[in-house]
């Protein structure tokens, strides 16, 4: 087992002993997957938005996530109040831009929470990174691809603009914080028929990021315990109902020893 | 294999072939559940629903659903907004009436809409169906269940009232335009014990019309997918949790063959 | 089969015959648990939560359910329409108190609603119900663990103040009305690793007390039913997701016969 993989196995490992509490301000397609997942892996959610009350929630978190599917003015102003509160505490703070360049709110919102915000770790799929950096993207709903290759070169850039550590995930996902890279090599393609997958793996990173003290390795380590749990799951069904409901499963029953023999991280050169 | 069940297939493989964006501005009981099926069944679901957004992403669909279930004045807003859009644009707009008759709110809301878009198709149950059409409607929930035979004779005529197609669900399926009728005689009485079932066959109707030309035609194509999907779940589970998963995972897994060997359309005749 | 199981098993049977339609106006994580758990067991769905609306809706609810979670000022200006309602109409008004405690906004939105609707039925875990007592709780998400014990008696002290039946679950559940009390013993662990778990056994609740008229030995039944479905759909799986759906299935499919026969409900005595 090299190094990537026993830091990502005890950051499991000390999910499971902590049991972080995720305070999740997130869109209302997924949130009810999320919450599942969050506890099938060991976490304990917590998902308030009201403006009214996220402030003293975030005040006992362990981990925030700020996720902006379906955004409303209300939930973008808990945004705010809640980060502000998870800063001033100084708790991990993981952001999904879902939708980044579907509309120019979504795109101000993201961009705001980004330059006002302590951001730790920032997660989203090429087209969503690339809107982070270009001020415009084609659009082929929220699930898009683009060319990984331009994604990649968008996280370093991206990365490097706001000091954070960013996520592209897709067929391989590439975690950089601008000077450093790893790759992880988990997944499976039935993460792209069903809804929530990429809020759940963000959710997930700032579960690790909980209970972990290195940012980048950490990201790396969510995600690939994810991508994993989706490889076990689908080796038992073809579908994206069940292989929805088994990855739920998997996440809960995943052993440490599975995701040491399964964990697949590398580290990457950057060029710039 | 007859005309209807050819152009059923026919439609089924063009969605399949080019993954058209529906944009479902819908209640948030189901919007997991349509998500689901919309990615299952090789659309792409984006699920917007703020009035500061919804117009600049209908911008980029191939379909929108508006769908009145959990109702709210911002929704409704938001329904204005990216219904005008869909309109100017002349991508197909499909309404489903969930809750007809069971507050003014929401009769009012619906009626606004009938009248104001361009709505293409209207799918229901009998009591919303009924409702649209009478003042009032007895009431037993949202799943209520009227007479069969009345609810067709108020479809045919909410057809001829607005001008556009209607489908009446039940256990045969009835899609009209005031002047010609099919029925879709697949299904299964467990789509009755799992919530957004209705929902989930409006979202397949807009999905199948964004990449056809014949709404009657081309609604009762996506009542006979979905329906005949139902069937096939049926055929592994007799309860309605593992029902719900199988149906995601039939909708994904269906073949053209199977959808052609299964596929039952008819013509009917309209007593006027 | 003792008398408490008879009770119990009457109210099921009175339940699948009537399908009493419940208006929950609930947390959005589980709104989609929630109606698909009252579609399985026999009862009716209705989850419009529009301060617009829901005096109309509430008019024609067999029972009504006020559930806290992701709680907002217009869901509970909602909540307060609906509740005078159901009280003038006298059907049975339950309410879940998910995350009292997390916060002075959510904290105090209960107090107002026991102050000042008839509740028949109020259901949470033992931090909950202790945060209805005391000012203050530690906090640890919102499925937080305390002492059984001192939440028993913290119960008996809320049931007692406001004068209403408390029911306060856990490995064994206690339902008090401040005089008497009966113990369930019926439950699984894996309800801790589902989101919704308690907020569909509060569903439950309203949906038993819209067929019956003891609200004690009602909840109890309710309790017993949804924790006996528990053990059994944990008889074939042991993770998370696979709980969840079969959980639904045997909501569905459980027998009279089967419920009479793993019923387990006996009488406790209270120290006062």
């Amino acid at each position: 087992m090299d190094t990537a993989s026993e830091y990502a196995v005890q950051n499991l490992v000390a999910v499971r002993k902590n049991r972080p509490l995720v305070h999740s301000i997130t869109n209302l397609v997924s949130i009810n997957t999320v919450a599942n997942a969050l506890l099938a892996a060991g976490g304990a959610p917590v998902m308030a938005f009201a403006p009214e009350e996220v402030g003293e929630v975030a005040e006992h978190a362990d981990a925030l996530v700020l996720n902006t599917g379906t955004l409303t003015e209300n939930r973008l102003k808990a945004m705010q109040i809640a980060g502000r509160r998870a800063a001033s505490r100084g708790i991990p703070l993981a952001v999904d831009p879902v939708g980044a360049g579907i509309s120019s709110f979504r795109t101000r919102a993201l961009q705001e929470i980004l330059t006002q915000l302590p951001v730790q770790v920032l997660r989203g799929n090429p087209s969503e990174i690339l809107a982070l950096r270009r001020k415009k993207t084609d659009m082929a709903g929220v699930d898009a691809v683009h060319s990984m290759e331009q994604a990649r070169r968008a996280a370093v850039e991206v990365a490097a603009e706001f000091g954070i550590t960013v996520a592209v995930t897709g067929p391989v996902d590439l975690v950089t914080d601008g000077r450093r890279a790893l790759l992880v090599a988990n997944g499976h393609p039935l993460l792209t028929r069903i809804t929530g997958a990429g809020c759940t793996a963000t959710a997930m990173i700032a579960m690790f990021l909980a209970v972990a003290s290195e940012p980048l390795r950490s990201a790396a380590s969510a995600l690939a315990y994810f991508g994993l749990a989706a490889e076990m799951a689908a080796a038992s069904t073809e579908a994206p109902g069940s292989f929805w409901i088994r990855l739920l499963d998997v996440l809960y029953a995943m052993t440490p020893a599975e995701f040491a023999e399964g964990c697949r991280i590398t580290t990457a050169s950057i060029d710039r």
